[in-house]
């Protein structure tokens, strides 16, 4: 019955139905970053009755996520920098994953990533049933040297200290029975290093992977070793550790040069 | 200790890290179509042990899936069409969803389409263990035209149809102690048509879903009862319903002339 | 001497380098616009000492390129509508013009505009010398409707006419010993319908072109007339011709529907 | 008259047509190169009787047109390198010509280029009139490294070797009573080197702007002397100086570092 419809669709249409297709690429040489990010999670977190400010499940569900993607992708991802519902995947310069396709990459990386996170919430969650599908999209940068990927991450890590300064404080004042109302307007504006004083918060003694984020990268392997062993590839590449440091000033990237090695 | 560095971020570098973002806007006025493919969904469906050529389990989880979507993205996706790990989605060509940005289309439907999936996996594999997190892949196309959007729905479906012959002849052959290799020389340019008669497979008596694929869309509701019955906004969208229905004629588009309204 | 260098270069480098070539393709089956605008020509229109506000020798030179490249793109370009240092040229919607790549679309188009300029300077201002090289601008937008093309075209012509009316006014006042910074002063936020008549300006009796800027198409030929003749295949899409005319509303288009014919 | 349409268009459809409208920015940070090309310009040499394979006149020309972009856009172009009817101008990773927009820059780099060859012609070939309007394209390319940028100088310096090897051989054999036909069979896959010595081509005796194209740049200036004599900013940048030099090897870039100075 579709016979002739075939035929027709084939040698007419198609090459024109696709031709509407593109693909963009992301620039060669250059280190991508792909950002996700939760999609609605205020709510989300509300509905899951996640502790505030950080609550530490969350967070290690999100760790081990992120842990999985750097596995899979291994090839390819060689940091990652997390913090509350946002995780950030910096690729090789040199990588060619998907021909560099933007939305081929984007798309994956979440997909994964989604996918984890509902597959292993339980591990997290024991006492919790997820409600609902939780999802999170993606984007993609580039960015063409080493020192600007490192203020990127500069960037996010500074952005993880601010907000945490200040949900500390939003949280605090809750906890003291104000309104979230009051408590914003309390806080707008304020400088935060003070308030922190006023409120009493022994901000120094916060778990560090509150005020820190968490870094992932992949131990760096004995050649040695590597080559007696004669182990599997993925092996090679070394054990994925999930840190809290600091990755604004030079001493993290000066013990791991290979991290960004070009 | 960050204080300082936080200033020097803040002021300095922010806007210029930033400056490297991008957002590609798709064009205004076009229809979107949004396809997501099972990033290789060959192995994920051997280690399932899906049924071979078709899997109802996986087709109807996948069917289910692609449901959410329309029921959570309502405003936006008007119709959805699905065969084997692959799905479109169409959204109007007015919709504003994410002022049109490719990429956050893009990775929110891919991956509230995956959280779906994972979710309700045990729903339609009640006996079989999800045995790792399966991802897909998304892409966006804009067409102009409505005439470009059915040219486009018909390539999807006429590729359903060839598929589904050459499959089931694969799986006939193989089915017959032939090797996969066996099986895949023996189709090698051959016609589907005469191969299905020699194979002595009743086409036609082949489940519908398999031979048409799967269409989505939401069931017109009468304006009058929608406004005696004041119910919420989502419900004067109609019931989303999933059908195996000829999208290539004109008979489908002529009965439903709202689904592709301009 | 270069060799050795030849052969590497050739072999290793030459895709690396070529890979970060990209090209943007336009859309298909969309109408694209191709607008040029002058580089500082409030400057050079000083210079060169053009009539204010209306110069009909330079507004006639526009026209003059404006036609040439009408005749030079004949497959492609369908319509033009200029004012003051500014064109845009309509390129059919299925024209292929390039392969639709918009770097070279726009570039070729604003060279061969700026090329006809210069040459043609001295036949409009023959007693004025050109002092230095002028300079265009360009860009592409794509329109996926006829509807929307016209919305286009309305926007550029309302604009010519408050541009005009605003013009008109300035240069009144200019004239009648006012400075610049009075005139503009005078003139700010004001009704310029109200202005027009304070200042006693006739408007409707400025020349046509002033008010509707210009409009560029072919004739439509008789094709039994075409057939007849045997002339060259330029020739028989019609003579190009300006006018100046509303093309807001619908009068003109229905006299010329083959123009925006799909 | 056209009031109240006047109304209308600019408070519903103004914002919605210009939505249509993108501007594609070229990433911060890198090398940007835009490369212009004659379009047609074997007719065009042909009508204007260039001698073959190179002409002096015509060289000397595009040469000239290239001055003058360095010296218009003396912020922004660092060097720029020719051969034929080709040109690529470098411009500063750190440019922020037209914040970076792709269209501008190309289309105003060869606008002003075809403006300046136009108006110079009669300065390089005063027997010979232009018969009909010149045009060049245009395209831009980002390299995010200095070493990738002068492996895009060599590969074009390359080419100029190669071609002009070519088209001494193939001139040559003209001269010498072949048809052009035979003239392209006889080179077709054959050694470069080889057929130069058979036709007795003295190669390095050829002048030095065939064999090596013409590169040009701005000399740099004594910091010293451009205080002393306090003169205008454009002059600081030193004069632009056009040589035929070997920009493959490092040479030339060791004794001018300031010229792909980060």
């Amino acid at each position: 019955e579709l016979g002739d419809f075939v035929e027709e669709i084939n040698n007419v249409s198609l090459e024109y139905v696709r031709s509407f297709e593109f693909d963009s690429k992301l620039m060669p040489s250059t280190w991508i970053v792909v950002r996700i990010d939760g999609c609605h999670f205020h709510r989300f977190s509300e509905i899951h009755e996640f502790a505030k400010p950080n609550d530490d499940r969350a967070l290690n569900l999100m760790n081990s996520c992120a842990v999985a993607i750097l596995e899979k992708f291994w090839e390819d991802v060689v940091f990652a920098y997390g913090v509350s519902d946002e995780y950030s995947f910096i690729l090789n310069k040199n990588s060619n994953l998907y021909q560099r396709r933007a939305n081929k990459i984007i798309s994956a990386i979440v997909s994964y990533f989604t996918s984890t996170y509902v597959m292993r919430w339980k591990d997290f969650f024991a006492q919790s049933e997820l409600k609902y599908p939780p999802s999170f999209d993606g984007r993609a940068v580039c960015y063409p040297s080493t020192e600007i990927i490192r203020d990127y991450l500069s960037w996010r890590q500074v952005d993880c200290h601010i907000n945490n300064q200040y949900n500390s404080c939003f949280w605090k004042l809750v906890a003291s029975r104000k309104s979230k109302r009051e408590a914003q307007n309390s806080l707008k504006g304020a400088q935060l290093q003070k308030k922190i004083e006023e409120l009493a918060i022994d901000y120094n003694k916060l778990p560090i992977m509150y005020r820190q984020g968490s870094s992932i990268y992949r131990e760096k392997v004995d050649n040695v070793l590597m080559h007696q062993e004669n182990e599997e590839s993925t092996e090679c590449y070394g054990k994925v550790i999930v840190e809290h440091i600091d990755i604004i000033g030079p001493t993290f990237w000066l013990e791991h040069p290979n991290i960004l090695d070009e």
